[in-house]
């Protein structure tokens, strides 16, 4: 019997022990992808009570609360902050078995120093106790940062976003960590959705190119993605929902890319041409600048119509999807290759079926050139948790090198999310610890600490390229 | 080392003891789904020979002969029921590693207090002890299901049946034991099939409704429903063997419902906007009266065309199809919430593949109304055995609140499978104890301990709100 | 803690320990599926160096290197097989958690004597030590096979192959190893590829038979079928990368391959009613002689064009396919099973989530003929690995009967290989040994011994029928 999320929770056996504590616990954070708001770092944001920095834009906790039987009221609706946090409080002990339990108890426990299981009758005291803190100057988004000993945060940014809170940051010389931009271009790759003539429109304004053209208009997204690139941004996102490849000519492309802003309605097929030459070009271009590609696949969003009318997009109503991914994404990255225009390429899955998919296809494009050139991303989102990350390192680990991985990011819109790097470690290290005493792998803790401490840091610091201390 | 099937059989530490034992083991049943024949309830048949309680509409032994290489003759065929059980003692020592053995084991043991290796050179003993008890009033029909320690059944009905068995149990007041109906309205859902025509005939006659258009269709099922209500009916079960989702208008439906009156084929596109309409018709119907609607997904049934003309379906011949699901469900469930009609729902997949995308689509759709609303079901048919079922709570609790899981059905045609509820809890004890050693939940029982016999029963009873003592 | 790969490698508990060192360890080796060469069996080849009989064609290890950022050159290109050692002995601390790991030291440890971890250190000890014995007779060719107490090699064989190699081993009375041929027709099947109107000619070359129709056609294959025969061929095998199945007249088919003779595009329906018909006339002519077909389904090929350009197939840029194969394969083994014709059957998949799609499929068609007429294959190359291998083996626990298994093969095309079978056994007996030890299985070594000695070797003998000893 072990006590509940005691100094070695998760960590069975010695060797995992040893791995976390000598090795993992004190690498600093690369977090190489996040939701974190530049603004608020910018203007270093402080909270008023802990409904508005832990509960406020958390879709995670939504989705637990509805399941639980909670009234939207008491979700986003009008209800007190102060009632918001007791309907958390009420549902927590209800969420055993779920990462939210975990999360909520070391978060808790790592920024507010409070050790109580989290329920109905502890929550008076957490109110106040976490009330007042958050009114120290501990509490402010950048202090909640430099706590966590983080490095590197790279923000997700619209490709037309003026960057300008990323200015602000850097000029401040004291803060000593980066945060820098990722260059999210989705809404261009998007034809079909609402918004796209008007996104096309502020894409010419601020890249002050005139856009007649599927020509003019990659000549907008570089322009974009070399504005980016000048201020620090060395990597890119991208959410593919549905995976798709479909070949067209340039003509065909462009005829496509007017008829989108004529307001007319595009095939599937057309659709997929679209967007398969236009992340063929950007995939050119970021190679050139030796970025780093992320693609984010499988998620299934706004499954809720009567919701998303309330509510809008991110408020809990996301899941997986199930689409066979295998062929379009082998097409897709042997074209950008075929083209000398295969980036380092980051493969994200939100469905586990696909992880032995993204294991081996990682292996299809890797060139030498770097380690890891091409890496399967970490547990995403619904993934997020033990068995989910545990599965993706046991797949690469299989299938791949994990000694090459670049690791866990927060993927978070919380400046408390950083533990999240902790529990990654974790497990990390009590996967490896766990082959060392089993005899899988040698019990040689220069060979395994080494291994950890690259996935924990090092891996990102060399494979992103950004130089840490100028 | 441990002894087979012992006392803590499939318990691996001391909390999963303690929550067995003291907590989940005198929980009673609640079998809210299962093809139990009502008429042999009410008739409270008795058993001949083990082969006739054990052996025979097995479909499960049936394929484990059939694997073994045992001749047709003694599993359906011509040879006597004392030939016939020799043939499976015969096999079950190959059976190995399949939940075929434990719950062979467990039932016997359980039922028959019979403690031996099932094998050739137990078969003569155990033929005679177990046929021998079969002669006794404990093993009526009614007294297995007594002795079980079931409050509640839910058989399995077409929307046609007469229910009169139901009605006689529910006469017999000393019984004590709910027998309830599920809606099964499957063969007016699929209207390809031979002997649709057929069944709306018996539809229009049981229901007194004169079927002339679609329009009177559905009169004649929702007729059919209120019907079942009466009868206390509180779930209705739909096999989705293929997903499906398709828009249509009320007229081009009328329309296909004619031509398929006449016989006449019905494309793909009319086949699912003929189920989609249909089901979500019927989902509105059922929220009205509170119903829970199960939906049983991604069976291949009737896979050996050969075997299928010689002895029909559910014969053992069906497995586990691998169709794309989540963006049809997606839609499916998303129809009825617009059209506030969605009920209670209950979602089953037959490919653990599913699973995540189960245990994350139910989130989407909890609206805060009642705890778990939509549950992701317990696993089912060829998932349910211990791995299967910690796959699915591993699943659940990931994704969604475990804690609010409705928990086990049998499913089964056998008045001696109840002891897989045994073995359910115990696989969920060992599950919750294993966190609780491990420091992963608290260690404490009355919280774990209330988790437990929530799930064991307590939710079920929530849930589907069914009085238990009226 | 445990010593690295000592002699209780895997086995996590005595009963597996047991099992294992008393019974599984000295069966012999029965591998039905390798691409070893059969031209260097017969000449008795020897290897000048490490790297020769190592990393020379071991794509596996090429894949690691390129991940690792390893250049070209010192993979397939120019370097000295010195340098290409040195790469991968320096690559290989990078595949802590890979098979690759455990796969060279064990090979390293069984053949060489050498127990020293392999990395840039070791490499010049290793490189000195392995060649020295590389020129000594326990290296040859033959003495590496008699050395790993093989009894049976299936070498994989294009159909129009003379299998003069074949002829040779044979008439060496002394080396005491059957080396059968497989019968690959796959050059016939892809009627698509490259190359197809010329494999067609030669085929009518080795056949001596005219082909000018469909009906000819298939002819030539019988009476290849026939010559494989009578060389001791009694298994065929087929590379499935896409499922397929549709119906269609004769007459159709012959239109189709008459099309193709004349270099005519086929459509994606008219290829796949050319494959199901041939198969399933070369299923019927294997179900009469008695032969095992094996299914190899859900590879994808040569992913990367510019490497295929460059070094063809087979060099490492194969993943893992996604495809739904359920309802097509169920149809295309009822189409044989309802003509009399579905031979015994191994069906491998390389996407492990569809283990429990052919865990239930082979279920469909036992027919009692024989124990495990179909087979669920064991686990295929990339999920060669421990993981891989339980998940395998647990998913036909579950669905099917595991003691019926006709268990491992190599698959490769190294003579090192054979180790493989070791760390198979050892999986599965630390397997059966954990059941054991927890109680899930009776702990009982003839039982359980029994069960592992036929999964090791005496399954295949009874289900191949081959005579061991003519």
């Amino acid at each position: 019997m072990r006590k509940f999320m005691d100094d070695n929770f998760l960590l069975k056996n010695d060797a995992a022990v040893k791995l976390y504590h000598d090795y993992a616990k004190h690498m600093p954070i690369y977090d190489y992808h996040c939701h974190l708001s530049p603004k608020e770092i910018a203007e270093n944001k402080s909270f008023k009570n802990i409904t508005e920095i832990w509960l406020a834009g958390d879709h995670y906790k939504w989705r637990a609360l509805r399941s639980n039987g909670i009234d939207e009221e008491y979700i986003t609706g009008g209800a007190s902050d102060y009632e918001k946090f007791k309907a958390w409080a009420r549902t927590l002990p209800y969420c055993l078995g779920n990462p939210l339990y975990h999360w909520s108890h070391l978060e808790l426990k790592r920024y507010f120093n409070i050790d109580s299981l989290i329920n109905e009758d502890t929550a008076d005291e957490i109110w106040e106790k976490a009330n007042e803190l958050l009114g120290t100057e501990d509490f402010t988004v950048r202090s909640l940062i430099k706590r966590s000993n983080v490095k590197v945060i790279c923000t997700t940014d619209d490709a037309i976003d003026s960057l300008e809170y990323h200015r602000q940051i850097k000029e401040d010389k004291d803060f000593g960590v980066k945060v820098l931009p990722t260059f999210r271009p989705d809404k261009g790759l998007n034809i079909e959705n609402e918004g796209f003539i008007q996104w096309v429109e502020k894409l010419s304004e601020v890249s002050g190119i005139k856009i007649k053209s599927y020509d003019d208009f990659i000549d907008a997204l570089y322009n974009r993605v070399e504005f980016f690139h000048k201020e620090g941004c060395r990597i890119s996102d991208h959410a593919i929902d549905d995976m798709f490849f479909e070949e067209a000519r340039e003509e065909e492309v462009d005829t496509i890319f007017k008829k989108a802003l004529k307001g007319e309605k595009l095939s599937q097929v057309e659709l997929a041409q679209y967007k398969t030459m236009t992340l063929v070009k950007l995939a050119k271009k970021f190679s050139e600048l030796n970025w780093a590609m992320q693609l984010h696949i499988g998620a299934m969003r706004n499954n809720n119509s009567k919701m998303f009318k309330q509510l809008g997009p991110d408020t809990g109503f996301d899941s997986i999807n199930d689409g066979n991914i295998a062929r379009s994404l082998s097409r897709l990255l042997d074209k950008m290759n075929s083209q000398e225009g295969l980036p380092k390429t980051i493969l994200y899955t939100l469905n586990a079926k696909d992880n032995d998919v993204l294991g081996t296809m990682i292996g299809n494009f890797q060139d030498g050139s770097i380690p890891g050139k091409l890496q399967f991303g970490t547990a995403w989102w619904f993934n997020d948790q033990k068995d989910g990350m545990e599965k993706q390192m046991i797949s690469l680990a299989n299938l791949g090198l994990l000694s090459r991985f670049v690791g866990m990011v927060t993927d978070s819109r919380s400046f408390l999310s950083f533990t999240r790097h902790e529990y990654f470690r974790r497990v990390l290290c009590n996967l490896i610890g766990t082959w060392a005493e089993e005899g899988e792998v040698p019990y040689d803790f220069d060979l395994l600490g080494r291994m950890v401490q690259d996935i924990c840091f090092n891996n990102a610091v060399n494979y992103f390229g950004i130089k840490l201390d100028d």
